[in-house]
């Protein structure tokens, strides 16, 4: 029996922009798929507008339910730039010019030949306590404080702050997957998937319909168990249960 | 000055595949551009677990805080589907088999030779007090309950369940909105954005640096306003202010 570590992590994306539908977020599916490759669960990804107290409540609730809180956007120079401000305030803790923030900044602009003003020194402004996380592309980094990892919403520099920061994580115990694309509708292999799924409860089968067109449809069958031996079990049961009921598969 | 109607919604994905990364959701974004083409503002997107107490708590939650909520995905015919039965316990109704998507169901299995089997009438069974929502690729209805619309998690579906259901909002002031890519840094333009949106309460203005390479980044300004004179007029000044200050824009 495999003891099962579990760790759980939400993801929070901060953008009018967004929730505009001015732009896809992809962030979100960028992250869950790194985590699940560590074996940490995503429980909830949420979406929320730039504004201050949504951000403040929305950190708190969410780094209390989970071992790890990742959010993206609002870290810029500009004026509804203000999650620093929040999570700052989440944590009660003072939101001050980071001294080794404000060198990297201020070595960047000189480097670009550009002027570090007033506007861009707002970038060196991180919580107490944090800390910073590598930004290689332009410069402004981002945090970590406590169990909640702050990153930009430019989907380059989220990835490398997201690399800089696997290092912090824990792993939990690897999920394994399976998936079988089988020629069907759903319906008519709902019943097999319902019994293979109550079978046991190392187990855990999702079925996805998909629908190109009149010809190009049918279901991929996720199976994932912590327990790989016992997985491909599963898996065999249920390809010869497709096979004697003349179901396509691969 | 212009009455503003404002009407909010929540939108919430349901379903472990994306939370897992395994699927992109697209859906999110479809339905917020839908809205905001009708003035109405998306204030919360949620990505939550197959999880019949979540899936509760959420609707409830969102539902109240909300004009309008749209789920998407688990309702298809497999164990894992399970958004009807928690749309209902959030309701607190009975789900009970629904003769008129019971119809449409068995109609629909008989025109294309397939069984209408335990697990297909499973789709038959609506919160008491819903209406239906029609779909016309693979005929299982979405519904619409109170201020509530249960849609399906394929995207072809949604879609067309979506356009079924506009005719039920109401629709807000348009807010009318004009995008100027300017080649910069967002920390040389910063001020100015801060000035022109601070000058007007009826003005909004988002800021959104790209960088596709060392040699193509800017950023897209984006100015909204209720009243479409005063975003001409902003537009203007913003323009004007750019071109004094070099900045090549489009």
């Amino acid at each position: 029996m495999i003891k099962k570590e579990k760790y759980s992590a939400a993801i929070l994306v901060i953008g009018d922009e967004i929730l505009s539908g001015r732009t896809q977020d992809t962030n979100s599916n960028y992250i869950a798929k790194e985590l699940e490759m560590m074996g940490i669960t995503t429980s909830e990804i949420r979406v929320i507008p730039d504004k201050k107290n949504i951000i403040i409540n929305s950190v708190n609730e969410l780094r209390n339910k989970n071992n790890y809180l990742f959010t993206t956007g609002g870290i810029g120079p500009t004026h509804d730039d203000i999650t620093a401000d929040s999570v700052a305030e989440a944590f009660g803790v003072d939101l001050e010019v980071n001294s080794e923030a404000y060198d990297i900044l201020k070595k960047y602009y000189k480097s670009i030949g550009s002027e570090f003003n007033e506007v861009r020194q707002r970038m060196a402004r991180i919580p107490k306590g944090a800390t910073l996380i590598e930004n290689p592309i332009s410069a402004a980094p981002g945090f970590k404080i406590n169990n909640v990892f702050v990153f930009a919403g430019i989907p380059k520099i989220m990835k490398s702050m997201l690399d800089n920061s696997l290092g912090f994580l824990n792993k939990g115990n690897l999920i394994h997957t399976i998936t079988v694309k089988v020629d069907a509708v759903e319906g008519d292999i709902a019943p097999v998937l319902k019994s293979l799924n109550d079978e046991n409860e190392n187990i855990k089968i999702g079925s996805y319909p998909f629908f190109n067109s009149e010809k190009d449809f049918g279901v991929n069958v996720v199976i994932k168990s912590l327990d790989k031996e016992f997985l491909t079990l599963t898996e065999e049961k249920f390809k010869i249960y497709l096979s004697k009921n003349s179901f396509n598969y691969n």
